[in-house]
């Protein structure tokens, strides 16, 4: 077992050097680990169960994979902190301190995973002094890996990612997803941003059913943009480092920098295109993840 | 070069037995080779023109990979008709007869393949006396290849494929797509449609770009129905089989038997699915494929 070390030096080479280079290879061993396990469970029946609507789910593998990741991480780690899905949902406190802190889906694309939907990711994120420096994202089931490390690129399976340089919205492909709020008044604000987007003749809009997966084809250049209201910061933590190294743009749907905590992001190619959709959506208000 | 042969022997082997087992073994290599020349454009930069509107794309490869399909069936089967995608949009008939028939869909996805986005196929059905035998879909980015026999099963790489036995709208995960027409009333009732979806529950809907893919997830039980307006019979025609021969129903909008050339469908698990989904909603008039 690793030794208890000070906290700057966790995760890290001693003395310079890439400080979180550790963390990054523990993160994609995990990352791989955890898709392993999706992948079988994707097999057998599940037991589903419904957190804050009828359409927001979580399976025994959701909380299961979530703690593996968290466990080994904590041994390695210890003085690490952890934000992830299943715990705030236990009643984990959702804040970002200035500590090293693990940002964790375990299970991206719930809904899609109870169906054997083969959309279903796992989602690994690291902020220090409240900055993300990398994101590890695994496609469980066509098993491609995505990483971004801040200042170094971002990869799919060791090829380098570049985002669409599309600014014309005529020319767009979007990524949308539904959120878990489904009241009258947000599905009127949900589908009437769609309708706008079409209307300004965008090529088509997408719904797959995994907010960190359609951002990783937008990192690929595989679509135009994405927006969304009701993800939450483990949805957005690791995919925001691997657009940003691959070129493009994250901001808050409002236009200015992005909050991790707003549940609310518009990412896109090129800054043009994210101010469009940014000036283009009207919003839909959902709790901030670190609001209790 | 195979002899021409009388019309009842074409792709058949020479009394009894399977009579279209030749053809079945043609379209499958068909599609492995329109796939793989797929794969290899999505790589490179397109030359894009549109059709019936902004939104309704074609590129060379929906050109060459038709032409490919069309030729190589020519000289192996001269007797047989054909139905094609780029073909009717260039003038030619689209009608049904008795006569075998190849009802193709080169590249299905067009607009995700303007994009890379990994969510494209090739599909090629076969008609005989107006009953569809068999169907071939080729994803072709994760190289999965969907069959379907009239009567012997469907298939995805050889793992036979059974639908969901879902029946409750409200434990249902529903796909659709946007179809090419962009006139703001054909977007409200789009809108609308998926909103009384949302609104009677479902887990949610999904819009991934390409009916035929949409359709063999819902043929592999990933997805509890799918309905869309606007598709047509290349779309369809091999998804039917395959649908039909892993459990499934596919109906017309209106409840009543599906036709082919209809461009409206409804297709689910459960009969009690499609149902609910076709009282549900609202009709968008597109024109028939067999009309001029």
């Amino acid at each position: 077992m690793k030794p208890c070390e000070e906290e700057e030096d966790e995760g890290g080479a001693a003395g310079g050097g890439d400080p979180w280079k550790e963390c990054v290879e523990v993160a994609v061993q995990l990352a791989l680990r955890a898709g392993q396990i999706i992948r079988k469970a994707l097999k057998e029946e599940k037991q589903v169960s419904t957190k804050t609507s009828a359409a927001d789910l979580v399976t025994e593998t959701d909380h299961f994979v979530e703690n593996l990741i968290i466990s080994v991480l904590k041994e390695k780690f210890p003085s690490h902190r952890f934000i992830a899905e299943e715990s705030t949902a236990a009643g984990s406190k959702c804040v970002l301190t200035d500590s090293p802190t693990w940002i964790i889906d375990p299970v991206d694309g719930t809904c899609n995973f109870v169906h054997r939907f083969p959309t279903v990711a796992v989602s690994i994120g690291f902020a220090v002094n409240k900055e993300l420096e990398f994101g590890v994202i695994y496609h469980c089931t066509e098993e491609r890996l995505y990483t971004g490390r801040r200042g170094q690129g971002a990869f799919c399976n060791d090829k380098r990612l570049h985002v669409s340089k599309e600014t014309d919205i005529s020319k767009a492909l979007i990524l949308t997803e539904i959120g878990p709020k489904r009241d009258p008044a947000t599905l009127k604000l949900f589908l009437g941003n769609i309708e706008r987007l079409l209307m300004a003749q965008a090529h088509g809009v997408r719904v797959i059913g995994s907010s960190t997966l359609a951002l990783c084809h937008l990192a690929s250049g595989a679509a135009d943009a994405y927006y969304q209201f009701g993800l939450h910061c483990w949805d957005l933590a690791a995919a925001t480092v691997i657009i940003r190294e691959a070129g493009g743009t994250v901001i808050d749907t409002s236009g200015g920098p992005l909050d991790l905590m707003s549940c609310r992001v518009v990412a896109a190619g090129t800054r043009e295109m994210a101010m469009f959709i940014a000036q283009e959506i009207q919003t839909i208000h959902y709790r901030r993840d670190d609001e209790n």
